[in-house]
C-alpha cells in the first residue's frame, strides 16, 4: 500500500511508492557526459563573448580579462531586463508589469570541465561567497523583492552550457511558490511561537531514518514528503532566515557540505542531471524569526507528466527513508 | 522588454518573452515516432495481460474477450491501492495517510497506431463517454474526493506506453493546485458574482487575439498567462463545473473539437509530445456557480529548469498571441 505524505510546510500531499520502491539502479541512468564543448562563451580568454562583468574575484589581470577565479556576468539572454521602470498596467480583464529584472550568470571557475564534486573546496566556497555579494548588491535595488540562486547541471535540467555555472534571477515580484512557503511558515510561528525549518532539523537529527550526514553547522536530509526521489535539502542548524547575511566560516562549511552531498549523489545515482535552488527569505524583509534559508537538491530522474501539471500532487517512487540510507552509506564524508 | 503577466485565476505570475520570442521552428523538434511496439498489453487478443476490464464498450465477445472499442482496466502498476481504510495517522510532527484510490487506464480503441489527431470522430466521442462513466461510477466511493483525468502522449511527456490510452486518478484528497484554482474562483465569485472562466470566456471571444477556433458549444483559446508555450485550453461555452455531468451531445461536439485542436497542434509543432488534462470540480461537490470544468493541453516543448522549480514561475518564449495565430491559421476546422 503506497503512503501519502504531507509536506509540513506547504501542506501538499505527494505519494510515496512502498511496495515495488526504486532503488537507484531501477531509475534509467543517463550521466551527464563529461564536458568536452571545445567553443565556450564562459572559458578563460573569452571573456569578450560575455556582457561585461559585475564581478569577479581575480589573481590578477584588469576587467573583463583573464586572471579570474569566479566571474559573474549578465545573462546575454536574459528573461528580464534590468533598464526601466517598474509600470504595472491593465489590460482588459487581466494584470501585466513590464518585465524589469536581473538575470546573472556566475561563472564558478575558469576550469570547463570541473564539476561540484570534483572542484577544490576554496572554489566552492568563492562561489558561494559570490552568491551573497551579488545579492546584497542587487538587493539595494528596491524594485526587487525576490531574489533566487538556482544551479542547472545536465541538458536533462535544463543546462544549456555545460561550463560549471550557476544563474541569479531578480524578480519585481515574491513568487507564488516562494509566497506559499513563507506564508505557511508564518502561520506555523504564530500559532507555535517556533521556526517549523529549526523543528525539521530537530525532529530528523534525532530519528535518523531521513539524515544523510551532519555537521557543526549544517543538516543535511531527505524531506519528509519530498516530490522528486533522492530530493535533498541542506539546511543551516543556526536559524537565519537569508542566505545573503551568511558569515564566511559558515560558508566554507557550507562548501565542504555541498561538495560531499554531490559526491555522494553522483556515487549512487551515477552523475545525473539536476538542478539546485537556494530558498531565501524576500530580500527586502529584514531578518525573519519564521522563515529559514536552505538548499534543495533535485537530481532529475523522472519525468513529470500529466497528473503532476494537472494536480500538483507528485508520485515519488523511493521512500526518502530509502533514499537517505543510499546516500548515507555512500560514504564520502 | 519582456512582460510579467498574472493568471487571473490562481494569481501565477509568468515572464512572457516579447523581444526574442519563439516561433514554433525555433523549438527542438522531437516528433513522437510512429508507433511501431510489436508487443502491446493493450492490444485487442491480449486482454489477459492487463487486470480485468471495468468497463468496455463492445461491438461483440465477452468480458476480457476482444471484440471492445474502448475498454477501460486498472492499472497493472497502480499509483494508489483501491482495497482498504482511509486511516490518517500522525508520524512524530508530520501526517500521513494510506494511498487509497484508484488508478484506471483508459484504452482508447484497439487500433495501437492511432493517434487523438486522426481517430474517428466518434471513436473519440466514445473516450470522452468513458471519461464520464468512470468518474460517475467511481465518485460512489465517498473516500474519493478528487478525481482526475489525464493523457500522456509521446515519452518526453511521461508516456511508458505508445498504445493510444489515457489515465484516471481518484484521490482521496483535494490536491494542492485544484485547490487553488477552486478556491480562487469561488472569491471571484463571492466579489463579482460572475463565473470567472465564464469572464474569461466572453473576453476572448471578442477580443480574438488569443482565440484559436469556436462552435457553438465549445472556446479553444490560448491563455492569458500561460506557463509553456501553446498552451491550449478547451472551455464549454455553456456554465458547467463537473466534466461528469456532460450530456452526451457536448461529448460528441468536444470530439470534434479535441480532435481539430490536436491536428493544429501537430501541424504547426509537428506531431510533439503532450499533456492533456481534464480539470473538473471535486467530485462530491454539488454543481459549484463559481467553477467551470475545463481541458488544458501542454504540449512539451521546453525543459522545466531550476528556476521554475524553485519559484513556480515560468518562462513562456512564446507570446499566447503568436501561438494563437499559429494554431489558428493552421486551419483544419
Amino acid at each position: 500500500m503506497p503512503e501519502l505524505r504531507k509536506d509540513p510546510i506547504t501542506g501538499r500531499w505527494v505519494i510515496i511508492a512502498t511496495d515495488r520502491a526504486k532503488r537507484p539502479g531501477d531509475f534509467i541512468r543517463q550521466p551527464v557526459p563529461p564536458a568536452q564543448q571545445t567553443v565556450c562563451p564562459f572559458d578563460s580568454g573569452h571573456e569578450n563573448k560575455t556582457p561585461p562583468e559585475v564581478l569577479a574575484y581575480r589573481n590578477g589581470g584588469g576587467r573583463d580579462q583573464p586572471g579570474w577565479r569566479v566571474r559573474v556576468v549578465p545573462n546575454k539572454f536574459p528573461v528580464l531586463g534590468i533598464e526601466g521602470d517598474l509600470s504595472r498596467q491593465g489590460e482588459g480583464m487581466y494584470d501585466k508589469m513590464s518585465g524589469i529584472g536581473a538575470n546573472e550568470v556566475i561563472i564558478e571557475t575558469p576550469d570547463h570541465a570541473a564539476t561540484l564534486s570534483d572542484m577544490p573546496e576554496h572554489q566552492i566556497a568563492e562561489v558561494l561567497r559570490a552568491f551573497k555579494d551579488r545579492v546584497n548588491d542587487l538587493k539595494r535595488d528596491r524594485r526587487f523583492r525576490y531574489i533566487i540562486l538556482f544551479r542547472n547541471y545536465g541538458e536533462a535540467a535544463g543546462a544549456s552550457l555545460e561550463h560549471p555555472h550557476s544563474q541569479l534571477i531578480a524578480l519585481p515580484v515574491i513568487p507564488n511558490v516562494v509566497k506559499e512557503e513563507v506564508d505557511a511558515s508564518r502561520e506555523f510561528h504564530e500559532a507555535k511561537e517556533r521556526c517549523i525549518f529549526c523543528d525539521i532539523i530537530h525532529e530528523e537529527s534525532s530519528a535518523g531514518a531521513r539524515l544523510i550526514s551532519e555537521t557543526d553547522r549544517f543538516t543535511v536530509l531527505a524531506p519528509y514528503a519530498p516530490r522528486f526521489p533522492f530530493e535533498t535539502w541542506i539546511l543551516p542548524k543556526q536559524h537565519a532566515s537569508h542566505y545573503e547575511d551568511s558569515e564566511p566560516a559558515l560558508l566554507d562549511n557550507l562548501a565542504w557540505v555541498l561538495r560531499s552531498t554531490m559526491r555522494k549523489i553522483d556515487k549512487v545515482l551515477e552523475r545525473p542531471a539536476y538542478n539546485f535552488i537556494v530558498h531565501s527569505a524576500p530580500v527586502q524583509e529584514a531578518p525573519l524569526a519564521y522563515y529559514h534559508w536552505h538548499i534543495e537538491i533535485i537530481p532529475k530522474l523522472t519525468k513529470v507528466a500529466g497528473f503532476e501539471w494537472g494536480t500538483g500532487f507528485y508520485i515519488n517512487p523511493t521512500p526518502p527513508e530509502e533514499a537517505a540510507r543510499f546516500l548515507r552509506e555512500a560514504g564520502l564524508g
